[in-house]
């Protein structure tokens, strides 16, 4: 029986794997109705940082696993303690929840990142200002800001473009409470790239091959297998992904999302979980990262990542802006030859990413074409930014 | 709304494909822990012969359909009555639940089938043995006896060797109350062959191409598509089995069981519902039977059934004979390269259809062997009459 916290989209997905497999699964959700309780075999109601509720699901389950990370390490640690399995280990997420640690730990073990500073707030604005400094010295304005814990979708990420804008920054985060701040060199970037690794409980690790991913203010819009990228720069994404998740050595999937900046290729951020980027390894792969992200926390051998067709495209779809639901759209999607449509339950919402689709081709500008016109009848739209020819 | 009449692995394929869609579903289940019960959204617990029960599926759900064929008609005509959508339709169900209807319809349209007659058993034991002894007249001895209801898996199917046998099995089918018995000649068959087509409510069908299976004492071992017979003959039972759909005119899928016999085809039954003859399209096809079954039946377009790969090979997984759970053997079956493991959740019990595996490749007897190693690693081996070369 595998326990996940977190009833989001990647839960939901992590159980159509599991049932597929046979493996039992029960679910802590912090609703009722969230989008993965349909899916679940067993469903708990409770927290993440509820010690109780975190208790309940342990009795349940062989191993723990999760859906985010807005987890509670100290109940964690606790769980861990007395017995519990928790995958990827608490050493893994206390890492991967703290971007300051994380990007320190890279740069220590010579993983390629952005240039950066990490500023301890409770030395005070002026050590904070100082730190700033020198990282706009080396880079120039603007630099960018990011909460070190609790960002996502572009989330907790500010652009600072002054000394002025930097200083009220830093007021802001410390009156929030917040003791830490990573501050870092404002990257030209020329695409956007992410590696998904699989690594066992043995340490054996497989990789799926890089792909090229939109970004539009922080939100994935399109995730391209293998994209128009050359083969040296996927394959040196590649490399730097296996040497990131070494570091981490995060049971399960890890997501690595890189830049590729002048020539070089620079490791952003990781997640330890299942990630949007991953979404088109459903039928785009052999196995799945849902499927091995499970195979991996049973101690299961690890399934091939060879990708099922030359080229992959995969589209997030949001809710539109007019409140309507893509669920009611679903004739106009699945009239798109052979489009995959993934849509998560979840109740419409302007802007609120409600599911995703995915197109396999011969051709990378086909598939993509494809793949647009599926999102677009389901309501969304290429962003600003994102060019169709 | 989906409700799904069964709780069994059928079921519980139909909702893992429901749940990638985002479609919400509801599952009559006549035991709490049925193999569909972990996957499927909501779950009543009930028998399909109550009406009471039927009628809080129906209260929950847009349209009903379902995982077998041991329905009430009586029931489901009530229901269809005061408006619930019943797919298959209850006429179709109609034909395909009775071996003899089915078969004097498609003798009648012009479909090719086994030579028959349909035993009258009301009529007594003189007027039944008369009409056997036209089939043994005209095809020899034996001839094949078939319970017009409820048989599956080589269940209701009786060679008769002689005169003196037929009036045995004529004794006791009256005896067992049956009104009608199907004797049909005992076609030398060179080859079984499936074809599945899915139909839309408007009436469009869509067909998978023509596999290859295997059956032992009746029972359903290996599906390749498309294994190692001619296009011609391929082509020729994809024909069949459309005309054959186009009679039955069932929304959903429709699973066509075929003999190739002397370079004849015979249509031999028919399922109105996905068929295990269909599971290598999860991994196999553009679009699986089990959701082309779910978008037939909601009236959204039907998908491509284009393989995705030269080369498909399905084997199901039964209990061992020593009672050992398949489940406990996943590491062996997933390192196997390539392998899609599916378990149903079910209970282990030996010769109980537990799960099935599917491997897809470019040369057949790759795929084939890779497919066997797989359910091997999970305890089953090939039955005597299945040869790995």
């Amino acid at each position: 029986m595998v326990g996940v916290v977190g009833g989001g989209q990647l839960a939901r997905m992590l159980f159509e794997a599991a049932s597929a497999l046979g493996i039992d699964t029960v679910l802590l959700s912090e609703q009722p109705d969230d989008a993965a309780v349909a899916a679940a075999g067993r469903v708990l109601v409770g927290t993440p940082g509820d010690l109780l509720a975190m208790e309940a699901l342990a009795a349940c389950a062989d191993v723990i696993t999760f859906d985010h990370e807005q987890v509670d390490l100290a109940v964690l640690s606790q769980l861990a303690e007395h017995g519990t399995t928790v995958l990827p280990g608490v050493a893994a997420l206390e890492l991967a929840v703290d971007k300051a640690t994380m990007r320190q730990r890279f740069f220590d073990a010579g993983v390629a990142v952005p240039d950066f500073e990490v500023l301890d707030l409770r030395q005070g604005a002026a050590v904070a200002m100082a730190a700033i400094g020198r990282v706009a010295g080396r880079a120039g304005w603007p630099v960018m800001a990011k909460a070190t814990r609790g960002g996502y979708d572009g989330k907790g990420v500010w652009p600072l473009e002054s000394k002025e804008a930097a200083a009220a920054a830093v007021e802001r985060s410390i009156a929030s409470g917040a003791s830490t701040l990573l501050v870092e060199a404002m990257v030209p970037i020329d695409t956007e790239l992410a590696v998904l690794v699989a690594t066992g409980t043995d340490g054996t690790s497989v990789a799926w091959p890089a792909v090229e991913t939109t970004q539009v203010d922080g939100v994935c819009r399109e995730v391209l297998a293998p994209g128009h990228l050359s083969a040296d720069l996927l394959a040196r994404a590649g490399d730097m992904a296996r040497r990131a998740a070494r570091e981490v050595a995060a049971v399960g999937v890890l997501a690595v999302e890189l830049f590729a900046t002048g020539g070089e290729v620079l490791v952003n951020e990781v997640a330890a979980r299942p990630h949007n980027t991953g979404h088109w390894s459903i039928e785009g792969a052999t196995t799945s990262q849902f499927e091995n992200h499970l195979r991996a926390v049973l101690s299961l051998p690890l399934g091939s990542t060879a990708p099922r067709a030359p080229a992959v495209a995969s589209v997030n779809v949001f809710g539109p802006a007019d409140g309507s639901d893509p669920r009611r759209m679903l004739a106009g999607a699945l009239r798109v030859e052979g489009a995959h449509v993934h849509l998560y339950g979840k109740e419409a919402r302007p802007g609120r990413k409600l599911g995703h689709v995915t197109v396999l081709g011969d051709d990378p500008d086909d598939a993509r074409r494809r793949a647009w016109q599926c999102a677009g009848a389901l309501g969304t739209l290429p962003p600003p930014g994102v060019r169709l020819d």
